[in-house]
């Protein structure tokens, strides 16, 4: 055990992410303390910091000794599950911490919990940040984004370490100071969502090709390495297009068709969907990725749905005929490219509407700059995203960017003949095709809404607006349209 | 103001459904008393009594009078505005109750409202019903549905009441004993999501027979009155009919055409959609139905987003070609049937998850039954689906049920049409088509969710589970691709 006051920051809580991050701190020149409740972590931490390189990272089985190994005024991160476990880790840790000091939760955590939690700190004079950690073990080894939220002042005791720490790109660090309250929590919640978004468009279009297109596996990689190289280069096509290379270990053929299709979740898809309905907007892609989650889950509930069907004549494919590889595969490209665009509009949106409804002014631009390094959905498409909002910061949807606007016109076809085509063949492509109705709505001047609001007005005398003046207007249409049969009968 | 306890019950809150379900009471025989805290509502209601053919109504100013003018013990009908207005009208006239009294909130009230307030009202003494009301102001005074839920004891109270009030069908009134706690109002709840997928599905409907089809209102109205013959015989389909009929007296035309297409909405709606992400049910029809809600409010942005693709050269809809009008009609019949069957069955599947979670027992076919009378979603079809609860009452999905995926196999075909032509056209049809992917979604034995697996297994180390062997397993997809390509590189 080191002396006290030698490290520039600490660390509790060494899962994986957590002893990740520690690690990556340390390489970057920082001193650190870590600490862990179970203290075979402590020890795994300190072995592997030794392993890789004699990194400057001290390790504590005690928390006041953590605390006080750590320079005033102390940051400490905490990596422990969302919920009960942070409160219990703050209790801890808090006890033996000075006014000044500052807690930054760098887990998936409900932002709610996270205000509540900085007016607690508040009160004993402790900082606070909620802080977005994204990019799985690798990402917190190597370079993860990080979206810290909270009071100004806490971030100016980080920020030469989250700079150094996080992935840098070519516009700098992954890593800004996302905004006050739990909007750090918030903003990592919807990249999240974004992220089941990518995952369910990508699993829809190896299903089209695999399933219409009859792709072998080597085809379904090739394809994917080739779209890798364009507009979709991205971290999760990069990686689909290895997994198609993965020989099975305990069979034949290649291990991804061995692989049960039950998928499992956390809490951040459901969240963010709670979140779309509360707001008041539509976020339908991220939505069905959601629902295909929890359907994927009644594997047996499906199978035997197939055979009901089966038996009645419906089989689990309808054969699609007349597939050209070539076309599709473009076809495909495509569609799941505006399809992404509608999902990115979507989360966009919903950080714009709690923005304004938290005060929190967050900079959209910016945010999709530091999801351009480090963070699972990482792809060059968010550069895009920066320049849109560079353009106007006042965009109302990403759909009507000039150049997203373009683009989304120039796929619109292709986008058409794949959701058609698995509907003609019966196979689902819930995120595409629902993207694409997303689309359409939003595009469309005239609605047939008219038509609820006059049910609305004629069951519950909802009122309604008119076209063509001011006002709300109420009808009894239920007596004028019987009046009106009662005269046409008068009449026959 | 009469002598007191003359009373069979009592009634609060006298906005219009208050007036019209205490003149349904008084009507069948109860006497009530009625109270309202701006007394002109109590003047109106005793004016309307007297009018209505001199029914047994009384009204009170004082809540102490109205309350003592109850028989014991006694039974009051709270229908006030949910959340703060019911809290202060049950702290106003709780004062005054005693113990085995009995409070029932007729409102749209969030479930776990109505537990926490029969918790307090428990320590008091008091009974408590948290008791749905559909049927607009029609179907109170005529005879609504009725889904009161809480304590049994708290029932037999008003059951002789309840009886007789409620819409009666061939196989009794429209109310049942719904189960315990807030059960009442989720099942309330639920009707109003499937409500809000009737009217888009009916909506989508409508805009494909106009906009594909070319179909005149007077052409609108007879599909309508035709459908409202068969499969689709409903009141939602009923008033469809009769609103394509009535004249805009303020202009040309009819008044349907000249109704702004922004839809407004309460809380019921957004309240389903939440609960189906936190029960882990997928209810895409009904979330459709509300995210067209929220896309229609957006009536600039739509405007504006219109003009902006019209500029690149996508017009806001695209000519379709060749429609044979009878087919199409028939078609769309048969779309927005097998959709309706798809919704339906996310709104009882999340019942049923409900009832799982809470330990309520709740009868899905005897809620079935209770709707095929006096509500917005009445419809000879509810009796399809009592009767398919009757078959089995462990049945996974309506879908799966002979009768109902024998319907749905002879209707796909025809919906896989329509949705098709639609996104040819491209104008949206988010409830049909999501409805479509639900549908083919849940009857797939196999989905492409396997790859989502192998990403997330791949990034987060959330391990899999195998086809062909049980266990979950984890694999360095990173390392095994990279070698693999590697090694190819050597040999190329």
């Amino acid at each position: 055990m080191a002396d006290a006051a030698v490290s520039r920051i600490g660390l509790a809580g060494l899962a994986v992410m957590g002893q990740n991050l520690a690690l990556n701190i340390a390489e970057k020149g920082f001193p650190i303390s870590v600490y862990n409740r179970s203290t075979n972590k402590v020890d795994d931490t300190v072995e592997r910091a030794k392993d890789e390189g004699e990194l400057p990272l001290t390790g504590y089985y005690d928390p006041k000794e953590f605390v006080m190994s750590i320079q005033k005024p102390r940051s400490v991160i905490i990596l422990v599950k969302a919920g009960a476990p942070v409160d219990q880790t703050i209790a801890t840790l808090s006890s033996y911490m000075e006014p000044g000091d500052c807690i930054i939760d760098g887990g998936n955590e409900w932002y709610e919990n996270t205000e509540r939690r900085a007016e607690q700190a508040a009160a004993k004079g402790l900082l606070y940040l909620g802080m977005g950690v994204s990019g799985g073990e690798e990402g917190a080894r190597r370079g993860p984004s990080l979206m810290p939220g909270g009071t100004p002042e806490a971030y100016s005791y980080i920020e030469d370490v989250v700079a150094k720490v996080a992935a840098q790109v070519d516009d700098g660090p992954c890593v800004t100071y996302v905004g006050p309250g739990g909007s750090g929590n918030f903003v990592k919640m919807i990249h999240n969502g974004i992220e089941y978004g990518d995952m369910q468009l990508i699993s829809e279009a190896y299903d089209v090709l695999k399933t219409v297109g009859g792709l072998t596996n080597q085809e379904l990689q090739e394809t994917f390495e080739e779209w890798n190289k364009g507009e979709l280069d991205s971290f999760l096509i990069e990686i689909t297009a290895d997994i198609f290379s993965v020989k099975d270990d305990k069979g034949e053929g290649e291990l991804v068709d061995k692989i049960l299709d039950k998928t499992g979740m956390k809490g951040t898809g459901k969240w963010t969907v709670q979140q779309a309905a509360e707001l008041s907007v539509a976020a339908p892609t991220i939505a069905a990725s959601l629902d295909s989650r929890f359907l994927s889950g009644l594997k047996e509930e499906r199978v035997a749905a197939a055979e009901i069907f089966a038996q009645y004549g419906l089989s689990d494919v309808i054969a699609a005929q007349n597939i050209d590889k070539k076309q599709l595969v473009d076809d495909v490209r495509k569609a799941l490219y505006a399809s992404k665009i509608c999902s990115y509009a979507q989360g966009m949106n919903l950080i714009k509407a709690k923005s304004l409804e938290k005060g929190w002014n967050l900079n959209l631009g910016e945010l999709a700059r530091i999801w351009k390094g480090g963070c699972i959905i990482r792809a060059s498409f968010l550069d895009r995203i920066k320049q849109a909002y560079d353009r106007n910061d006042k965009l109302a949807s990403l759909l009507v960017d000039p150049e997203f606007a373009k683009e989304m016109v120039s796929r619109q076809a292709a986008w058409r003949r794949v959701v058609g085509l698995a509907i003609e063949a019966g196979i689902s492509t819930p995120g595409m095709s629902t993207s694409l109705a997303y689309f359409d709505t939003y595009r469309r001047g005239r609605l047939p809404a008219n038509l609820v609001q006059a049910q609305r007005d004629y069951f519950g005398a909802h009122t309604y607006e008119r076209v063509d003046m001011d006002g709300a207007y109420h009808t009894d249409w239920f007596k004028i349209a019987k009046s009106t049969k009662a005269g046409l009968r008068v009449h026959v």
